[in-house]
């Protein structure tokens, strides 16, 4: 094992807060430390972002298990850590921190782990006599409610993403190709500092909008055009959705009819959102409408997710969750009619849930007329 | 459970010839299905690159089990495959698969399914009397050797990188950031059919290119800047990795001595590269080219790594590695030297291992020379 010299740096905040909650968790759950396996779970409690690697955190000091590549890295982002550089494998050098402190129960998280990896801990760690306890995703919890730094992050994610899109609006031209867009929109968003998108772009022209996860291919603008536009950027680690339509110099009748369905889903989901308000309920609020004007079957997917740093993250809003909002989801509400053949329409904002309802961070006007661009 | 009616479509090449071999396996491994849970070894499999879902493979049929938002998507990728469209759980969904077709032992990858998601499977499964089973990743050792389709894809995704880095190289003024060249590269990728870059761009300037995973900032292209690329691009599903040197109208003394060293180093392992050497032998003849020189203790990454639908897949070109390339493999090349605060180099291209020696699929210049740009 290599370690580097640890220089005793306070924890800074947010991650203070958030190891604190961990350190509880710890003590509840009678745990010597939490091994945190997934990337984004990890850069939450460390803001370490190296690609590989795995932390540990205990009572008293958090460990970055990482190779090489990332030691520097690692010393720059979080310096309070003990960074521990890998020879070998993960488990061979986690055993060593292991028996050095003698931690005889270690949480992992069995959605966060493959079967694989749980093998090889389990090996080493058996003849320390130290156990592996399955335990609730306590960093995944904690990171369903935004903090206000988070939130002014996810803004500012949204604040790129929707002036890249104003850019690329005003550039349309009659011929441009779905690709030719959806790469013109990924550059927009690098110009104003994204490091990259928070997913692949969809732009789907024509009946390509009924597919919700559409690939950006060779059909083209032209006059008619209805045209979809699913992206996001991807900012400080954290990641903003949007959807809008575009309609070239006229609205397609059947367009039109979604549109307004579409819409009004939105509007009255949004208007339920609040904390304390069931999930599912909202879910069924945009649904029920939908499903009254005759789409039910023509909306098959969740009304929207949780956002942060993985662009999916729970909650997820559909019908099947129990659960009830809480102050700090920073959440989608994005229905949508999805008719093969024909086309889709969908209309996707970011909301921030408070106890007195939705702040809506996204702030693209919603409106149909709007959406018609005259060329 | 919502099936879509089954249309008896020939399984095309290359997916017929892939299937054949997994169920050769299932004979082998007396198995009556194998569970395909990695994405990128669904798209190998069966061409459906749907982001959710859970592939089944039997004797007879192979089925897509995954929601909504995928079904027309899967419908024109794979329509030879029965897509089952889960309104509950995974889990749930294939146990009625399972039940119907009395499947008795079905093999899962132990490094490519998550603890909890074998306990979901588990717990559905046993009361129907159905065991999982560990088994080794035959797709993924499938993966490992490329067919000629999937070599003349991956050419492409190294033209594409080459080309938009020209154009990019070209372009290059002095005061533009690393950030401004990364998102121009991506761009210029794009517009060359890229459905993006293989993985974020790293454009590292001076003391950044001592970061082997450095991400790109403010630092800004002046005269005697040393500055590192790393890309490739994201071409059907396949991916190229790059990496050059780009110095601004003179090249500073040390890193003048790092790349005659990289260079060399490098050199030397191509020339190594053959269908049945053992791969730590190749990484050893750059790594111990690098020591002799005294810089042994900077490079300390692997020598390369296997490239297709994943931008790091088997084999990994490590000292620890006792295993022999293979006919067909694709695989990079890329040591480097890395000086904490002054700087680094690397130098990669992409291999493709043959019986006779290595064909080099990537082919921008590696001459110091051209590395220099004045501009």
């Amino acid at each position: 094992m290599n370690r580097t010299p640890h220089r005793s740096v306070e924890v800074p905040s947010p991650f203070a807060e958030r190891l604190r909650h961990v350190r509880e968790f710890l003590v509840k759950a009678r745990l010597d430390g939490l091994l945190v396996t997934s990337r984004a779970d990890q850069v939450h409690l460390t803001g370490f972002t190296g690609e590989d690697g795995i932390v540990l955190a205990t009572a008293k000091e958090v460990y970055l298990l990482s190779d090489f590549r990332f030691r520097e890295v690692a010393g720059q982002e979080a310096p309070w850590a003990r960074f521990v550089m890998r020879k070998k494998g993960i488990p061979e050098e986690l055993a060593k921190v292991v028996r050095r402190n003698r931690l005889g129960r270690i949480g992992v998280i069995p959605d966060r782990i493959t079967v694989a990896t749980g093998k090889d801990l389990r090996r080493v760690l058996a003849p320390l006599g130290t156990r592996l306890v399955h335990v609730r995703n306590v960093v995944s919890e904690l990171r369903m409610k935004k903090d206000v730094e988070e939130v002014a992050i996810i803004r500012q994610a949204i604040r790129i993403a929707q002036e890249a899109f104003l850019a690329v609006r005003r550039s349309i031209r009659l011929g441009q190709t779905e690709r030719d867009l959806a790469n013109r929109l990924n550059y927009e968003m690098g110009r104003r500092g994204a490091s990259g998108p928070s997913f692949p772009t969809v732009v789907a022209e024509g009946p390509n909008s009924a597919l919700p996860h559409a690939k950006p291919g060779g059909r083209v603008v032209r006059r008619g055009s209805a045209i979809l536009f699913d992206w996001g950027a991807w900012w400080q680690g954290y990641r903003s959705d949007l959807t809008r339509m575009v309609f070239i110099d006229r609205i397609p009748p059947q367009f039109r009819r979604w549109y307004a369905v579409v819409l009004e889903a939105q509007q009255r989901a949004i208007r339920w959102v609040r904390a304390g308000r069931s999930i599912r309920q909202v879910d069924r609020i945009a649904r029920s409408y939908i499903a009254e004007r005759g789409y039910g079957e023509r909306f098959g997917h969740a009304l929207g997710h949780g956002l942060g740093l993985d662009v999916h993250e729970p909650p997820s809003l559909n019908a099947r969750n129990g659960a009830r909002l809480e102050s700090g989801m920073v959440i989608t509400i994005e229905p949508g009619i999805y008719v093969p053949g024909a086309g889709g329409v969908r209309i996707e904002d970011d909301l921030w849930v408070r106890d007195t309802g939705a702040e809506i961070l996204s702030s693209l006007p919603r409106d149909l007329d709007w959406a018609l661009l005259r060329l």
